[in-house]
């Protein structure tokens, strides 16, 4: 079986890119993932996952050396890597790197910052590491996509892995066979079921990635060696955990054109795959006014993708209802909101909301685009409104502004953290590549005695 | 797709086993287990797999609650888990469960050792729960085996996982809901490829199975929740890591017939698949006496997977020797040895060996037996000896008997700690069950400061 030395040659590039090397507006991208990111593991800070995360892994933290982001807690740095990312995956409100539906901030920036803050890096250090880090897991993911999503791999952590062993492995500062091993370590690691989603253990992945990342890299740079072929070899990562292998994804056009750039913020806090629907309701509910309670049906046409990921039809918890394509559609046409506050188990036991919800029909049809929906409401009168979306807010044609970035940030930190230090941690993630100290900004965005000292 | 409720019941059973309902010879056969992992966990204590993956983990230990066996290092028990874990399978001596090539105790006795030691409980206690453990990931690999393992994993990774968090889940008191979360966590986290075979991520396998599988436990225990139906759901584990799914040799006769009964232990230090060459060649060199020497040629005929598992050529290193079956050959007749001390980088290299390793040929035959082998010796004067072994010592039809499984123990044991202290371990794991606090074996079997005072 003859493939190109894959591994290797991957391996090569990550130790290989310095800071010049990264386009400007590839770095502004990665800039813009970094900030998303932190205010999702922000905002999912006080989430009951986080909590229950915390409960079990405390007894065994060792040296305290990192931060957990909106919370007191410090922990070491392998475990703030698991913790922070899952809270910052927990509210399914994070970034989404849409031709493969990879998370990519959640394993890489959480793996990356405890660490920065073990092993100090320059913000710009920090932000090419970053942005390398991302593009190996786009680009693992490109390669095996869709047949290892189908087959019912969770790709955020299997191909989050490689990301996080990535980043952590240059900024440590591997060379090439190290790399290489940390890559193998990954290999062998790349987990995470589909069967999960619905349940606290989805947002276990991108955490268990950072932190499976992270340690590859611990590993291989003491000397742990490991398959030089892990991606590609007869029994490596692409061969055991998928059908398709097109390793061309992976090295063509590597350092020219970046997946990294790709990257989309999710304006709302759910599968991405509802998010036209979201966006379709939302819109219709500022053009009718009034008429919104007059509605009789929603009639939902989506691809069918929408209905099998996000299908239940009676969602009990705030997150069930995040796989609810019925419930957001209310939700979003009753009150206007797809943040995470529209996922919460009150609003998802909502009389009006639920009542609704019954009322919303959804019909799956290949011919649809995945980021498309047509939405007709049918009124008690009979008449009719529609409204196709052709690509909803957040996508890559319509991504969020800086500002909407910003915005979406401060709606959900200032929950957890205030508005103070919401503001903090905003000026510093954003001012990232500025910081002498990277590590910065997990402390900013720690809560307890430093921070109320400020 | 309808499946019987696999997890719940399993998790049911689990739950449930009391210390009575394992029959005698079952706990006889699993304290052989015990036995048998003590002694190969501090037999690779010293290598410098075990080294290296020390220096890694070390600065993140958590409380040093938990020894490393045939060390004096103390570790967090979750480190300590994957330490042991790692050491007790980096000679490829430990058991298997023939069936499946599993080798059951390296997840499931490191992660329960290293948790008594924090959370103390009877030897009568902890051996049940090795049981226990035992079954659960020898059931679940024969539901998949062997398109899984063809598939490229390393089955000892990925069904030790649910032993390990089995045992633990079981010793630490979850109830029916929390274990089947536990076996959920640990569905997701089922990793570990056939691709490293040959380095030292093969032994992280069973370490980080150990380790995930506690840390599953500990999760469900905190209330971190997972899929209820892990094993069974259509992207759960069967489906996703295997083309084959017999949910009958999970729970048919679960309780009453024991596949913990089965285990084996390996008399010779590398895979299973050489034993019958090794045992062939040694029974030849004590027949031949001095006329080994004239040994022109020597022809093994074996099943396919032999060569495929252990063709490696002109191996380089004590640990790509144990993946030839050629320098197996030629070792066993020159010198006797295969033991750890036949794997060596200076016996792979030593050039009577090497050089009757190249006068070693392979064929592979699909009728022969996995667990047979003939071999034919050609002499320079043209003359020929044939021998066929049906099944090598160590099989189940040729188990070692306590005696040579002790035997075994202290042959390793002695090289690391000494022979005052091997006696001291081997008598407290043969004593397991007696035990108020199993632990006790642990810290008998840790070196430094205590076991110096003794």
């Amino acid at each position: 079986m003859t493939s190109p030395a894959v591994t290797r040659n991957l391996a090569d590039w990550i130790v290989g890119v310095r800071d010049d090397d990264v386009p400007a507006e590839v770095r502004r991208e990665g800039v813009r993932t970094f900030v998303n990111w932190a205010g999702c593991a922000v905002g999912g800070a006080s989430h009951e996952t986080v909590d229950a995360a915390l409960r079990a892994v405390d007894p065994f933290s060792g040296p305290r050396k990192a931060s957990v982001l909106g919370r007191s807690e410090r922990l070491d740095v392998l475990h703030a890597a698991l913790l922070n990312g899952i809270s910052s995956h927990v509210l399914d409100y994070d970034d989404t790197h849409l031709k493969t539906i990879i998370h990519p901030a959640g394993p890489v920036a959480s793996a990356l910052l405890a660490v920065a803050e073990a092993r100090p890096m320059s913000g710009r250090a920090f932000l090419t590491s970053l942005v390398v880090g991302v593009e190996v897991e786009c680009r693992i993911g490109n390669a095996v996509y869709p047949d290892h999503y189908d087959r019912g791999w969770h790709i955020t952590g299997t191909a989050g892995v490689f990301g996080a062993a990535a980043a952590v492995g240059r900024a440590i500062g591997l060379d090439t066979t190290r790399m290489q091993w940390a890559l193998g370590l990954a290999a062998t690691q790349a987990s995470g079921l589909r069967e999960m989603f619905g349940t606290m253990t989805k947002s276990f992945h991108p955490g268990r990635a950072a932190q499976n990342g992270a340690m590859s890299a611990f590993l291989a740079e003491a000397g742990y060696d490991s398959s030089l072929q892990g991606i590609e070899a007869p029994r490596g990562f692409a061969n055991v955990l998928s059908d398709k292998q097109d390793y061309g994804e992976i090295l063509d056009g590597l350092g020219r054109s970046w997946e990294a750039a790709l990257n989309s913020y999710k304006p709302f806090a759910c599968g991405i795959v509802i998010h036209p629907t979201i966006d379709g309701c939302q819109q219709l509910r500022e053009e009718l006014g009034e008429r919104v309670s007059e509605i009789a049906e929603v009639r939902l046409t989506t691809h069918p993708l929408v209905l099998e990921l996000t299908g239940k039809r009676t969602p009990k918890t705030g997150l069930e209802g995040k796989f609810s394509v019925y419930h957001s559609a209310s939700c979003a046409l009753l009150t206007g909101d797809g943040s995470p506050t529209a996922f919460t188990d009150e609003m998802v036991n909502r009389p009006d909301i639920m009542d609704l919800r019954d009322r919303v029909q959804a019909t799956a049809d290949p011919a649809c685009h995945e980021a498309s929906v047509d939405i007709e409401l049918v009124f008690r009168d009979g008449s009719t409104v529609a409204k196709h979306i052709e690509r909803a807010i957040g996508s890559r044609e319509k991504p969020l502004s800086d500002e909407q970035v910003s915005a979406k940030f401060t709606h959900q930190a200032e929950l957890v953290v205030g508005a103070d230090q919401t503001r903090r941690i905003l000026d510093a993630a954003w001012g990232v590549e500025d910081l002498a100290d990277a590590g910065e900004v997990a402390r900013t965005a720690a809560t307890g005695a430093r921070a109320a000292a400020e």
